[in-house]
C-alpha cells in the first residue's frame, strides 16, 4: 500500500494537503450501532485546532468537520464513515519562494527526490494538518474504547529541559492549559522557556506521554503485530516523532533483571503486578496493567532565524522561514498521540476476537 | 492478519516454537535471478547461534538451515523461499514446572490470557528462537541490498552503564568478539559487568545501534508507512525491545530547532547535509544520509535469583528460574536488528518503484 | 479489512450511500506526475449517469465530481486523490415503507442480519450509486494504462436472449447508443425486449464483455494473486454479477485439450498465439494476447409486479416495488466493469515491477 | 504482496514446486484450542493424491504430511501451523527438453516473461502439486467450520458433455468413485468418454460444484470483500479454472426479475426463501440458504498428441508432451475447490465478528 491507510480491521485512510481544498479521512470497519454525531468528532478536532494559543501558529482555522457517510438516524451503520474539513485560511502566498529551495529539517528535499516535484504550499501532505484525519478517526476509536471501559490520558510530559513532576500530576489541568501539561508549576517554567525560544526566533522539542487505563489482558499478536510494535509504528508515523518508549523505555538498557522484572501478585483475587516497568505489555500482549508510552518530538523545523541550505539550482544559500508556525509541536500533538493510540488498540481488540475456538463457537451459537 | 507476517512486497512469515520440531520462514516476493545458497543464510544464522559464548545460554544448537523451495540452479525463481531449521537440543524437562506459574517479565501470563493455555516449553512462540526465521529472511534482504549498494553495520552500543566510545569505534572488531561490540575497551568493562551480573544470578540490559550506508533518497511513504514508522514497528517487534530511537532520538525533545535542523549544503556537486541529527530520515523518507537507529533491550527476564509471582491456582509463590539462559540479550540480537532493518528497507525500496509515472512508463517501455 | 478498499499498490477506498450527503473515493498509490483534471473523471462518470436513457431510472443526478486533494498545478502529486460527488436528487420518501420488509433479490435481509439494522433509503451502501467511487478511480487507472499503451473496450454482449453478432461488431457504436451495445441490429431487438419487460413491470438480465488490448506479457502473480483471480474478485464485487468468465469461460468444461490449447507461433519475429481461447491469461499471468472477460448480471431485483415476501414482524406479505429503477443493469454497468478491470490490471502492473533482480538494480542505478 | 498468501484473518501462505524438495503451507490465524492431528490433514490430502486412479497420472506420491509447529498436546496453540509434504517421486528427467520450448496451454511462456527464466521441472510452482498446501490448510478450515455447524459438499458436476442428473444425486457415492461424481449413471458415461479421450491422446474439461450447508446469515462484507467476490478469487486462483458461477450463474443474464428474485417466506418461524437462484448470497452477504458455486476447469493442457509451438530460439516447432499426466482435472480438484471455499468462508466469519458494537461489548464483558 502507498501508506495512507493504517489498521487491519478498523482501518483509516487519510487524505488532503495543508493548502488544498480540504482534508479528511475514511474510516472503514467501524461497527454498526454506535451513536455518533459531528459534535463527538469536533471535540477532538478542537484539541488540535491552531490559532488559539500564544504558543501556536496564528493561522486561524475553524476546522469544522462534516460527516459525509456511514451514519443513519444518529448511529453508525457499519459502512465507511467519510469525514471532511474544508481549508479556509490558506495564505499560499507565504510559501511561494519555498518552491525554490529546501528548508532544513523539512521534507522538501525528500518529497522532491521521491516524486520529482512537490506541492510546496505549507508542507503539502507532510503538514501537521494531515493529522486532522487521524484525530477525527481517533475520536471514533476513543468512543468505542470507552464503551469497553478503556480510557486514555495523554499530556505533555516535558518541554526542553522542563519535565513534569509526577507528584504534582493534575489530570484535570491537562485540557485547561494551552500546553496540555498536567503540572501547573511545570507550566510556568515551560512558558518562560517558550517565550525565550520565540524571542530568539527559535523552537524547542518536547515529549508526550500516554496512559491507557482499563485494558483487558491478552490483546496484541505475539510476533510482528505485537501491541508495542503496532503502537511504535502508529506513534512514529506522526511527523516530528524521533523516539518511542514503552514503559521505562530507554532506561531498561541500563537496568538489571532483578529490578526490571515486574513481579506478579494476587490483589483482590486477581492476578496483578507489584510494579509496571513493562508499561503494561509482555511478549507483545497487554498484561492488564496500564499501557504507558512516550513520544519524543523534535523542535519545529520552521524557524525565523537564519539558516544555511541549498536551492534547486544547487547553490548554497541562506534562508529565514517566514509564515505562521508553532514554536513547539508537543501540545497540539497530544490529541494526535491519543488518537493513534486509540486506533491501534481498537484494531488489535478486533483482531483478537478470533483467537480462541471456544469463544468463536460461543459467538456464533448465541 | 494474525501477525506472523511482515512486509507488503517482500513479505516474510515466520513459524515455530522453541521446543517444537522445527522453526522456519517463508519469504514471498523475493525477485527472480538472485544467486542464493544455504551458505548465504547460514552465515547470518551463525551470528545468532547459542552456545558459543561465555555470555550466552549453553544450549547448543547447530541451527543448520535447509532451503526447501524457491531456488533453481542456484538462483531465486521469484516464487516463495521456504527455509527451515530443525530443533535438536530440546530439553523440555527443564520447563515442566513453568506450566503451573507465571514467570515475571515473561509472556506466560499474557499467552494464557489470550489463548486460554500455552506451549510452556522454553517460551514456545515467544522464545528468542522465533528470530531464526527473521534472520534467515534478513540474510536474503541484506544480499539484495548489497546489490543496490546498501550496506548495514550493527553492533552493541551499550551494556548496562558501559557505553561505547565513538572515538574507539572499530567496525572490524564487531564480529570478532562475543559481545558484538565495536570498542575493545568497552568490551573489557562490559565483560566485568556481565561476570558480576552472572555471579549475582542476575541479568542486564543493553542497546543495539544500526547504521545503513548508501541509502538512495526518497525511500519511505510520507504518512503512515514512513520509513521510520516501519522501522519502529520492525524493531519493536523483536522481543525485549522497549524503545526505538531514530537519529538523536530522545535527545530531540530537549533540543532547539536551530541546533536540531540539519543544514543542507552542496558537496561534490550533490545536495548533502552538514550534520545528521535526523538519522537520515525527513518526513518519513530517506534523505540520502546514513540511516541511524537504536534499540533498547531489557535485561533477560529469566534469572536464577528468587522472585515473587503467582501460580495458576491464584496463589502467591516464590520462584527461581532454572534452565539455560543468556544473561544479556543485545549481543545475540545484533543480527536480528540488522535483519529487521534490512527487511524493512527492502520492502520500501520495492514499494517506491511505482511512485512516479515517468519511471513506470520507462520501466515498461524498456 | 472491512472491505471498502481494493488493490495493494494502487488502492481505492469507496464510501457513501444512495441517499446520504455524498459518495466518493480515495485513491492512494497514484504515481506522481500524471496530468489530471476533473474533466478526465467526469467523462467516465457521465457514462454511468442515470436519467438520460429511456431504459434507465428517471432519477436525475448531475453526478458532478469534485477533486479534493492530490493534484497540484494540474498534475498528480503521488499523495491520495480524494474525489466526491454530492447527492442532489434524494427522494427518500419513496423508500419509507421499505424499512419494514425485505425486498426479494435485494440485500435488505442480509444487511439487517449482519449489522442489526440498515440504512433502507435506496439500498444505502448496496445501491448502484456506490459504483461512483469505483468509476472515478477507474478513470484515473485507465488514463495511466493508456500511457502504457493499454486500452480497454467494454460493451453489453447480451440482453436476455438477444446476443450480439461478432460479425456486426462496431466499436464506435458502443458509446452512441443508450444500451452500450456494439451491434446496431442487436440494439433493435434488445430495445423491443426491454419495452416488453417494462410493459410487464419486469426486468431482464444481461452480460458485459471486456477486452484489454496491448497487455505486456508476464503480469499477474502465479498463485493466489493470479491476474484472472484478481479480475474475478473485482468483477464479482460489482453488485448483481453472478458469474465471471475468462476467455471461453464455461465452454472450457466441455472442450478437449487438443482444441482448447492455444498453439504458439512466431509472427513478425515475436512469440504469438494462433487462437485465444485462454483469454490472454496462462497460469495466472498475461500472455501478451488480449485479455477477454465476461460478467453476467442478474435482472434488476426492483420490479413493480407483485411479489411475496416477509416483513420485520415475521409475517408473509405481498409487495410491489415503487420508486425509480432501471429495468436492466448491464448498460450502465459497462463503465463499472471497465473501471474494475483497469484498476486490477494497473495494480498488478505495479506489483510486477519488483519481480526481477536485474530490473530492480537497473531501476535504482539509473 | 507477491501473492502466495490468501486470507486476512485466517491466512495461508503456500510454498514449493513440483520437483523441489518439498511443498507446504503456513496457516496463521488459526484459533487456539482446536484438537488437531496429522490424520485430520492426511484425510484431505489423500483425496487429491495422484497415482490411485485409472484417470490420474501414474506418478505415485504418498504425500504424507508433517505438522512442524502450532500444536501442543494435541491442540492448536493459536500460533502458526507449518505443514510440509516431501516430494519423493520426482522424475525430472521427463522434463529436460521442456526447458527449451513453450508448451501450449501451460504457464511456461508467461513464467519466462515475468521472471526471465523458470524452474521447468513439472511446471515448477504452477504445477497442480502447489495445491497440497491449500488442501492441508483447507482441512483445518473445514474442521473449524464443522464446529460451527457448517458443512460442505463438493463433487464433479460435469465431464465434457456428460452432466450429472440431480435426480440421481447420491452424496455417499462421491468419495466412492475415482471421478468424485455423485451420479452412478453419469460415472459410466464419463468413464467411456475419458477412455475415448485417452485413446486419442487427448484430455477433456470438467466442472465442479460446491454446496455449503448451515451458513449463518450476514457473512461477507458489502462492497469489495463480498462473500461471492472473495469466493470468485479463491476459486479462480486454482489453476485451470476459467469461469466461476454463483447460484444460477451465467443463466441469470437470460432471466427476468420476476423469475430470478427469490421470494422470502416464513418457514418454521424463520425467514426463509422459496427458491435459491441467488446461491445463498444477496448483496455480497450470506442469506442463510445454502451457498452454491460452480467452477469450470479447462482440459489438461498436457496432451500426447502433436501440437505446434515455438522454442526459445524463436523457431516454430512440433511437440508432443510426454510424462505422467491426468487426462482430466476436475476429479482431483474437488477437494481443492472445497478447501478454497472453506478457507474463504472461515476468513469472512472471523472478519464479521467485529461488525456490531453490541456484540463486541458483549464479547469483552463476558
Amino acid at each position: 500500500m502507498a501508506g495512507s491507510t493504517i489498521g487491519n480491521k478498523f482501518t483509516i485512510t487519510t487524505w488532503g494537503e495543508s493548502h488544498g481544498k480540504a482534508l479528511g479521512v475514511v474510516v472503514d470497519g467501524c461497527p454498526a450501532g454506535l451513536p455518533l454525531c459531528e459534535e463527538d468528532i469536533q471535540i477532538f478536532l478542537d484539541r488540535r485546532k491552531p490559532g488559539f494559543s500564544q504558543f501556536s501558529t496564528p493561522r486561524k482555522e475553524s476546522d469544522t468537520v462534516e460527516i459525509l457517510s456511514g451514519i443513519f438516524e444518529g448511529k453508525t451503520t457499519g459502512t465507511p464513515i467519510s469525514m471532511m474539513v474544508r481549508n479556509t485560511s490558506q495564505r499560499s502566498g507565504d510559501y511561494g519562494d519555498i518552491a525554490t529551495y529546501y528548508r532544513p529539517g523539512h521534507a522538501d528535499y525528500t518529497f522532491d527526490q521521491k516524486y520529482g516535484f512537490r506541492d510546496y504550499r505549507g508542507g503539502g501532505r507532510s503538514s501537521g494538518r494531515e493529522t486532522i484525519g487521524r484525530v477525527a478517526a481517533g475520536a471514533i476509536a476513543s468512543k468505542i474504547l470507552k464503551e469497553l471501559g478503556i480510557n486514555i490520558t495523554t499530556y505533555v510530559s516535558s518541554i526542553g529541559d522542563v519535565h513534569i513532576d509526577k507528584n504534582n500530576f493534575d489530570a484535570d489541568y491537562i485540557l485547561k492549559n494551552d500546553l496540555n501539561i498536567p503540572d501547573p508549576a511545570a507550566y510556568t517554567r515551560a512558558s518562560s522557556l517558550l517565550e525565550d525560544c520565540m524571542a530568539g526566533n527559535d523552537s524547542i522539542g518536547s515529549s508526550v506521554e500516554c496512559i491507557v487505563h482499563g485494558m483487558p489482558a491478552g490483546i496484541g499478536e505475539p510476533v510482528f503485530d505485537k501491541l508495542d510494535a503496532c503502537l511504535a509504528k502508529a506513534i512514529m508515523s506522526i511527523g516530528a516523532v524521533k523516539a518511542v518508549e514503552i514503559g521505562e523505555g530507554t532506561e531498561v538498557s541500563e537496568s538489571r533483571g532483578s529490578y526490571n522484572n515486574d513481579e506478579f501478585t494476587m490483589k483482590d483475587g486477581k492476578v496483578s503486578k507489584s510494579t509496571n516497568h513493562a508499561g503494561g505489555i509482555l511478549g507483545g500482549m497487554s498484561d492488564g496493567s496500564d499501557i504507558v508510552l512516550k513520544a519524543h518530538f523534535k523542535p519545529t523545523p520552521s524557524i525565523a532565524s537564519t539558516q544555511n541550505t541549498v536551492n534547486k539550482s544547487g547553490e548554497d544559500i541562506e534562508v529565514s522561514i517566514r509564515g505562521r508556525h508553532d514554536p513547539i509541536i508537543g501540545p497540539r500533538a497530544v490529541v494526535v498521540v491519543e488518537s493513534m493510540t486509540a486506533l491501534t488498540i481498537l484494531d488489535l481488540l478486533f483482531e483478537n476476537m478470533s483467537s480462541r475456538i471456544d469463544k468463536i463457537v460461543e459467538f456464533y451459537n448465541d
